[in-house]
């Protein structure tokens, strides 16, 4: 995760933008005449570019959530494509929130569409060319390893659901293990095994966990338990996970960890708060004021800037 | 599942053909030329429409695997598209085998993809439009949710994956809890549970379950389990699973079960035994071996045909 890590240090940000967008998240006027699919990927990738323009100098990465392009069939997904690319184009990095999980054979087409290239006759063609993908490690690591084969060159990466932010992520997750122990404790020690042969310069490997910023506890015992491993964060903002709780997934140089906010950013444009600013002007005021609430939960830390 | 139930009776057979097409595993003529995502899609698509017509007067549904579609961009998810629209116009029932997994407002955006409708201004329109969608539970019932809500007209279902067919499978899913049960049983009581409302005429509920026909002591004990839950089972074929091994995943009727193969149909052409035929007979000719083989292994547990 050296691509990403030294990204952190250079913004002097942990946050990453989640570039979630619904149609009905566009300011009114951007929806105007969008009556099919074709229309809405374009209204949408119209509104992502003005997002990517506005966050690109303040934080490291952006996270673009599948779900909400597939809902626009391929048009939506021909947006999802494009909407990685630019912001690739800006020097972003790019993590593709996916979540697949299969069995191997089917796993390694996921792992070439999202991290890798596809080859056609003599032509290796990137199908969405993110730099890194979310997976789900419930077929354990059979559908974790033709993603990690792709990972070998350094600079793309996977985050592995371990303790997801959602209220009943707890149904399964939290069960007790036989020897005392939760599931999702379990996955994090797996995903540490996974990543063990990857560990980069700065400590942290290629294969990433995501710990939910809903659970403060358990995201303290999984930082202490998963060494090497990096954390995606989600839920903070909008799914009520505050900075201080996502700094428990930090280690003490202030790296290991990245906050994901979603709505919180690219809708800011609809909060009092950033009333006046164009979307594009919120989202970038929201990351500021993102940066500077993780900056201040990490430095009663001691943590005086990413990266110490 | 009564939709799915009513068709493998109408056909006798409880068969699901995996269209799982990978560019390498169309005709060397079919290929010829194919140099981008689009002309591969394309060529995919004429492939895939050849073994539908093929198969559709003797398998009650398809099964369509999104990673082989993936793989080819957006435009791969536009043959996705055409494939699921093209099956459904031959009468199949069609199972996107997506295996998506979010928390709530995201899986509300993968349900409507999948097996609902999106709203766009005044326009209701399917971006996918199958009638059944494969789920991981790992979330609990946060990203379950939405789908089942979506299955209350009575013509959609899911599947969600409880025991997979994959080796490392056993890494998380068959770890003992605190009483004793493995992770994969406490996940097929959830799946029980979820569906207890949704039962049909039939006997089984909308909300079904991944059962790998790998495991046949592991599916017998979930068959007793999971009461009113159809199982969707992979592993046949290909991945070495019998059709003894699949029949214990059915009941005294012949019903709760269907059997996916995917390339021992779609890659038939290639074997000596469908020799001369050309790769749509080829396909329904192994389509037809396969339900013959089910049959037997039905008849053995004394069910004369699907059904009763």
């Amino acid at each position: 995760m050296d691509f990403l890590i030294d990204k952190m240090i250079e913004k002097n940000s942990a946050a990453v933008v989640g570039i979630d967008t619904h149609l009905d998240y566009l300011p009114h006027q951007m929806r105007e005449g969008v009556n099919d699919f074709k229309s809405a990927a374009d209204a949408i990738l119209a509104f992502n570019k003005g997002i990517i323009d506005g966050i690109a100098p303040l934080v490291p990465a952006v996270k673009v959530q599948a779900a909400y392009y597939e809902e626009y069939g391929y048009e939506g997904m021909r947006c999802f494509a494009e909407t990685i690319s630019y912001a690739g184009s800006k020097g972003l990095v790019v993590i593709a929130d996916v979540k697949r999980n299969d069995i191997g054979s089917t796993a390694s087409c996921y792992a070439r569409a999202y991290i890798g290239e596809t080859q056609i006759g003599n032509n290796a063609l990137p199908a969405f060319g993110a730099d890194i993908a979310t997976v789900n490690g419930y077929l354990g690591i059979d559908g974790i390893k033709p993603f990690i084969n792709l990972t070998e060159g350094g600079d793309k990466g996977i985050f592995v659901l371990v303790k997801t932010s959602n209220p009943s992520g707890s149904q399964l997750q939290d069960l007790l293990l036989s020897d005392g122990r939760p599931v999702y404790m379990k996955m994090g020690e797996l995903v540490r095994e996974w990543g063990r042969s990857s560990v980069g310069r700065r400590g942290y490997s290629c294969v990433g966990a995501v710990v939910g910023a809903t659970h403060p506890q358990q995201a303290s015992e999984l930082r202490h338990t998963m060494e090497g491993v990096m954390c995606l964060v989600p839920g903070y903002g909008a799914q009520g996970g505050s900075a201080d709780d996502a700094a428990c997934c930090f280690d003490a140089m202030g790296l290991g960890a990245i906050v994901n906010s979603s709505r919180g950013i690219i809708c800011a444009y609809d909060k009092p708060r950033y009333a006046g600013l164009d979307y594009a002007a919120a989202a970038a005021a929201a990351a500021e004021d993102m940066n500077g609430d993780i900056a201040a939960a990490l430095k009663k830390r001691g943590v005086a800037r990413i990266g110490g």
